[in-house]
């Protein structure tokens, strides 16, 4: 968050942190420069190879490089479509060892689970009540009848937690401009306040249905072979790659225009191999698509080992995933606090 | 609210206290018949002759009827029209000191303001989610397009507030049917938790606009003559009751289907002075409507005058009322926040 909006909230914030602590607190370091990075992940289902190269690795290096780094389980949105309580428990605990075991240092970044922090529900009231029909129906996905809208509602108000973050990974472009739009039409009503958000699109990987090369990798893909947990034991994992739809050529290339199923190959394996996809090509010379599958799924195996690992150790010990969680939450809910403060005192509610 | 969700909630509150105030603090008092009233009122507009009579009185009257009365000044749902900040906290503190002249006394009642009970808006999402699309369909009012679903967002929404509620003094049948449906479905899927609400219609009277008794009088009627405000000066309350149409039978009689002026009048009469419509009729015997008109706007200007008298003394005291909205907010928050604790429960956050 930036300029005025940053320093309002870090007034306001010193202000409640004096009244905590007392005048001697130390104020919060000011850095007007910082940009702060806000993404979110579903609770349900477990992380996939997709998720992982086209997000989650994307995240990890996003903490190394910014001061200010916020990840979301966003359980609230989890149901708006129907869930099973015990298993949605279960799911919380088990995407925060996901994310912990791909590299999501809480040290780094905050993780923390949405409906734990009552301010971001307040503001999406908030902004919701800013956002009118025109903006909606230049949308394509709005130009809809009132059933499409209930239908679509999880993308309604999804991408209004954007608004505390400048820059977030997302590939949802028409979400982001909608929240754009939403920053600049609050900013023009009650003064420079919200940064405008900015999509970080460019290192993110997309990565295919193994059994259809046209499609994204998805967990909710019928077909049980199209897509790889990073769960998966090694033998699911070459079974995946064995099965995995490839053409009549028997050579290792990258064309993905023309040859999408082998070029998806060689892209995941550039990708968990941390190797630029010529040299990838150049080490599989000679090699047919049978036996590359193989060392594909190899690479696969040995990227996901040490997270399978570490998953199934921090899975042991709930206690510790929810403290990160608790933890997490309770600073998110510092930073959103003094914003969701200041934005009640300029619409007029206090 | 009942049974078990009360007793549970009881169970919740009873352990914050605990941890605030150490074990030895007194239980809150086991009352499980006690009866939650609820009801809201929009922050914007001066109260008038209808809201008054067809819902403010009534209030009055069922603080000292039950044990659990809460009143919320509704901020959250002004904004979902455009509002400006400076006028709607005016407003704010305006409605705040309407409601304590009229007789609403914070001993009684939990009078507050609703933005400031975070709970309500995480509940409100919750229960959002919960609304399938056949159910809205089912209300006429939903049988819309996208423009009138977005347009009439402020009726999807409100609803949810009585959720906390066993009984509501509400006129809008249709979303108490929604909100008892709600009520159901949670308690069906997980588990008997929320009273399901009922309302108290019976004792509310309807006021006619002075200008057209076929409609209810409303802040928003074009014509400004056909709406009594609580504020009004006794100059302006005679005058519209001087241009208030009747028709050319110059006898008082009470005759609603065909003499809807007149018998509005005659209501308003007797609701202001606390008589049967009879005993009003009886006593205007011989005199003609002209003559009429002043007495009813006499009996008016005699009733309001202790109130708008009290609203301009409160008006110049705002650290008064916003010390009243203050601790009224902060004790719906502590009734609500162990029912909001109990259904992320239930749905599986917590």
């Amino acid at each position: 968050m930036a300029l005025r909006s940053m320093r309002k909230a870090r007034e306001c914030w010193n202000f409640i942190r004096a009244l905590h602590q007392g005048p001697d607190a130390a104020p919060v370091p000011q850095k007007d420069a910082v940009k702060r990075i806000f993404s979110g992940i579903q609770p349900t289902g477990i992380p996939h190879l997709g998720n992982y190269l086209g997000a989650i690795e994307s995240w990890v290096r996003l903490q190394d490089e910014h001061d200010s780094v916020l990840y979301s389980i966003v359980d609230l949105h989890s149901i708006t479509v129907p869930q099973d309580p015990t298993i949605l428990r279960q799911s919380i605990l088990d995407m925060t060892a996901a994310l912990l075991a791909c590299g999501i240092n809480p040290e780094k970044s905050i993780l923390f689970q949405q409906s734990q922090v009552s301010e971001h529900t307040q503001l999406s009231w908030i902004l919701t009540c800013m956002v009118r029909l025109p903006r909606l129906q230049h949308l394509h996905q709005w130009k809809v009848n009132a059933i499409d809208l209930i239908n679509k509602q999880k993308e309604v108000q999804s991408p209004l937690q954007l608004f505390l973050a400048c820059y977030a990974p997302v590939d949802q472009v028409q979400h982001m401009e909608l929240v754009q739009d939403l920053a600049q039409s609050f900013n023009k009503k009650y003064g420079e306040f919200f940064p405008v958000p900015k999509s970080i699109l460019t290192s993110m990987k997309k990565v295919k249905s193994l059994r259809d090369p046209s499609a994204k990798m998805s967990k909710s893909d019928p077909d049980k072979l199209a897509t790889v947990r990073i769960t998966d034991s090694p033998e699911e994992i070459v079974q995946k790659f064995r099965k995995a739809m490839t053409d009549f050529t028997s050579e290792v290339t990258y064309e993905p225009a023309s040859r999408g199923g082998v070029s998806n190959l060689v892209a995941i394996h550039a990708a968990v191999a941390g190797l630029p996809v010529e040299e990838v090509v150049r080490r599989s010379a000679g090699m047919d698509t049978a036996r590359y599958k193989l060392v594909v799924a190899d690479a696969v195996i040995e990227k996901f080992a040490p997270i399978k690992s570490e998953i199934e150790k921090l899975k042991m010990n709930k206690d510790h995933l929810e403290k990160v969680l608790q933890v997490g939450s309770a600073r998110a809910k510092e930073l959103a606090y003094p914003v969701c403060q200041e934005v009640k005192k300029l619409v007029g509610f206090l």
